[in-house]
């Protein structure tokens, strides 16, 4: 609950110190508005999870408060969670076209598209909810139709930027509301959220234009076919290859399940421009000659079930890599994704293809969606905000963040870096972080029949490393001996075949454990159990510096 | 065995189509000389493998042959195999006095130093085999005193170039022995095996000096103290720190275990010259005002255990960050270990640390030892070899080498990038790709009491992603009935608690499954196991889209 009657509440449910899952909240009085509802790919440590989306304990309890959720564009790390969220919470969600378009893609396959009210806005859009009043202004990022938001509150005007760079010369033609953006600033704004993903990287992003002509001339040079990788949901990408296959009098044909799916969003709604008889079938490209194909497909990051990855090892019914053929990675790979593709380079190089590959800096293929640092600092410029919340990054970009707000004029002390469930209140003008709201990770493993504790993670780990060994004891009823046993079985820890003898002594030191046992009869099982727990443990980890997971089940006859 | 009398045979237990585990052969009739044996650390998916090293199955069946290792030089990805190697076979070891330094560390810890034979060799030694003679060729890289070898064989000159870069102003003087390369190749030599590791990169590779001026200043401008990270083999850079340090008036301690060992072995040894009274103990830290202080430190790759990681979290006893300390990364990241140097600079930063991170390129703070192409270039330039095998490196920089090979005249077909295993073979002067010994990987787990199978892996790789179901049935001898039971345990899969209703779901279906079971007499146990994996499998990838492994146990009573 809101402590104070008239104070304007801000915080985010995921987003800081993380980059992923992305959700704010703006609240005041009755209201409270929801910004994004993205997922994050879990790391290496979080064994067998899918996805992770925020823990939105908070709303439910606060449900009848929750008016709409906004979404400033169709990335996964700000609609990934949408469904998910509304399976818990159904609330209004207001997108643009083509973002809804995406996130109805989503809906569909978790089966609620019909339960759910979907608001198409535009940047010319004004919501009015109970105190707060909304609109927008146009940005461009890598994806096409992304919105900034104002929320005009009591108090005064909270800016979100949404994900954003300035490209003054957008492939698609559609620019930033720059003039918007310095008339909702040009007597500054009470608080701006600003995106910090690059805040760590000077000078200003290169233009999507740069990418479009390094393809239109990789293309022209290429004398077999050219397959090319990038982001599906980078439309304006897509459409700049569709310019180089036409020109360069070449039938394009779509891999992979995302790629179909979203160019078929995108042309349907009119963001993205393919000649009539330009798209193929993957089972026609062998009917065209090589220099007269092009295809555009997903796995720029190395995903192993992807078609680039399955096109590397010869897994793609249909579809062979030739000696000869031009691949494109038009997307550098995301920090953790390296190993993943340069094995796909290796294995596209040994079947004789010519591969671009390679940081965009390196390649020409790939610009940031996202604003460097002089891009950050004219967002900053343009609003003129009295408090600034850098958000959307890791605590080292918030905290370049803030150091590029100090150096265009934002008080140091007016800078809140804060985490996820920690609120910064303003009343009267005045703004300081107050209480903190539950937040944390909620795991996505399988299709989410609860989430995933603590418990079952830290058991993976465990089996993961050292695998485990589970021992049966068959024990009297009537006394505390063996009847038989102990028969020790053993999955991922050492190769039986071979420790015969390691296994033997367990076994030997299962057997004196129990019967060396002083433990009485009240739950003696569960001691004798601890106790072979440990003396297996103490040997097995003086003779192997492992620590299996050790089971021991007792059978009572 | 080799086929022919008189045929030169080279080939690769490791190091080709990976970066580590490097180790070479050269095999003429009653020789078999090895270059390095390297270990190389395990991806993420060797789940709790702690080591990989070449698998020697062939030298073990033809060690009457086996003469000697040389070693070019200390890195671990030339050295680590060695104590592991040396228990299968004991032959004698020829490296320079530094290397044979951190060898002999690592023997100690193996408790193998005293029956190893050691012998020390420098750049102007010449051994003698029974038809091969060696010689040496002092190369620069990021660690003192390595060696490129030339072996002169009944067939002509073999070269071995070990790791290196042209440094042309290296920190500790040393120079690459530029004018003996010229002779080696004045009249060209028969094979060059020459290492790839950064031939993707155009260019020359920066000067070790450039990072010496960046750390002066650094140092310089630190107004309390400096902790620096980077790899204590870098014997040079270290030197430089010590430099700096004495510049500025500051005392320098030493934390991790590696670095105090590593920068003993220098010190002792006469490559590293520190002012008498300039080490101080870590606990004297705090006798002294922070801007006379500096800490060189591990840890510059994010390694959890190392002291960088520890002082960013606050778990080193005794030592802490301070508001306004200087860190610096003076290692840029090796791929793969982004995230955990990131997580450790986002802590940093939090505890007001002034952090100098990123790779080199940006912070200045680390060049590579490995040449960029213009050094490899100048390397095929100057042995002018007929036959070229690139190494070190994976299949990308081999392919990179070999055109780099070619703009320097080496005949494309002439350049032979082979695998691991396989063999070139040369006879009256010419080559031809023949023969595949046995190699691969051997696995290193604990202490390692066996090699670890793919059996065990693949179990721990399900059990880390889905868990495990036990099910224990009783059964009757004399009948094909359950007495008792099923009792299903799990672990790493769901959370129990909130799982009931799909574990009696899952119990019974294994009760539906046994009294259904037609199974004969005959292994009928083992037919009902399969019934119950496979009858419960199914369900529960139906409801949960896990695949936990299902370990029935059967008691018969």
């Amino acid at each position: 609950m809101n402590t104070k009657e008239n104070t304007l509440s801000v915080f985010a449910l995921g987003g800081l110190h993380e980059i992923g899952k992305n959700m704010y909240a703006i609240e005041y009085k009755d209201d409270i508005l929801l910004i994004d509802c993205g997922n994050k790919f879990p790391d290496e440590s979080l064994l067998g999870i899918d996805l992770i989306i925020p823990d939105v304990t908070y709303l439910i309890e606060n449900k009848e408060r929750v008016k709409a959720l906004i979404v400033t564009h169709g990335h996964e790390d700000h609609i990934g969670g949408i469904p998910f969220f509304l399976k818990k919470l159904n609330v209004p969600v207001y997108a643009t076209r083509f973002t809804l378009g995406l996130i109805e893609l989503k809906l569909k396959e978790h089966r609620i598209l019909r339960e759910t009210e979907l608001i198409e806005i535009d940047s010319n859009s004004n919501l009015t909810f109970k105190e707060i009043m909304v609109n927008f202004f146009k940005v461009t990022h890598s994806i096409p139709d992304c919105l900034g938001i104002v929320f005009h509150t009591p108090e005064g005007k909270v800016v979100h930027t949404g994900d954003f760079k300035f490209d003054l010369t957008p492939a698609n033609d559609e620019h930033s509301d720059i003039h918007k953006m310095a008339e909702i600033g040009r007597d500054g704004v009470l608080l701006l959220l600003s995106e910090s993903t690059n805040a760590e990287r000077p000078g200003a992003t290169p233009s999507e234009k740069m990418v479009g002509e390094h393809v239109e001339e990789a293309f022209i040079k290429a004398k077999r076919r050219v397959i090319l990788s990038t982001f599906a949901s980078n439309i304006n990408r897509v459409q700049q290859v569709v310019v180089a296959a036409q020109k360069t009098n070449r039938k394009l044909a779509l891999l992979g399940r995302s790629m179909v799916n979203v160019v078929q969003v995108a042309m349907e709604r009119g963001y993205l421009d393919v000649p009539e008889d330009m798209l193929i079938d993957q089972d026609q490209i062998n009917d065209f000659d090589p220099e007269r194909i092009a295809i555009l497909c997903t796995g720029s990051q190395g995903e192993v079930m992807a078609a680039l990855s399955r096109l590397s090892t010869g897994n793609f019914r249909g579809v062979e890599i030739l000696k000869g053929d031009t691949v494109i990675f038009a997307a550098g790979p995301i920090p953790g994704n390296e190993k993943n593709v340069s094995r796909i380079v290796d294995n596209l190089f040994s079947l004789g293809a010519n591969v671009i590959y390679g940081s965009g800096s390196t390649s020409g293929m790939h610009v940031s969606g996202h604003g460097y640092q002089e891009d950050l600092k004219l967002m900053l410029t343009l609003m003129r905000p009295k408090y600034f919340i850098p958000i959307h990054g890791e605590y080292r970009m918030l905290h370049q963040h803030r150091s590029l707000a100090e150096s265009v004029g934002v008080e140091h002390e007016n800078t809140f870096i804060i985490n996820n469930g920690e609120v910064v209140d303003i009343e009267d003008g005045s703004a300081r972080q107050t209480r903190k709201i539950p937040t944390g990770n909620t795991y996505i493993d399988g299709i989410s029949i609860g989430d995933v504790g603590e418990i079952v993670l830290r058991d993976r780990k465990q089996l993961s490393e050292d695998g485990m060994l589970i021992t049966i004891l068959t024990m009297s009823k009537t006394e505390r001996k063996l009847v038989s046993g102990p028969d020790t079985i053993s999955r991922g820890f050492v190769y039986v075949r071979d420790s015969e003898e390691l296994l033997r002594d367990v076994n030997r030191i299962i057997t004196r454990t129990v019967s060396d046992s002083k433990s009485g009869n009240k739950n003696q099982w569960s001691i004798i159990k601890q106790e072979v727990k440990k003396s297996v443990g103490q040997y097995l980890f003086k003779q192997t510096k492992k620590k299996p997971m050790i089971l021991p089940i007792i059978i009572e006859v």
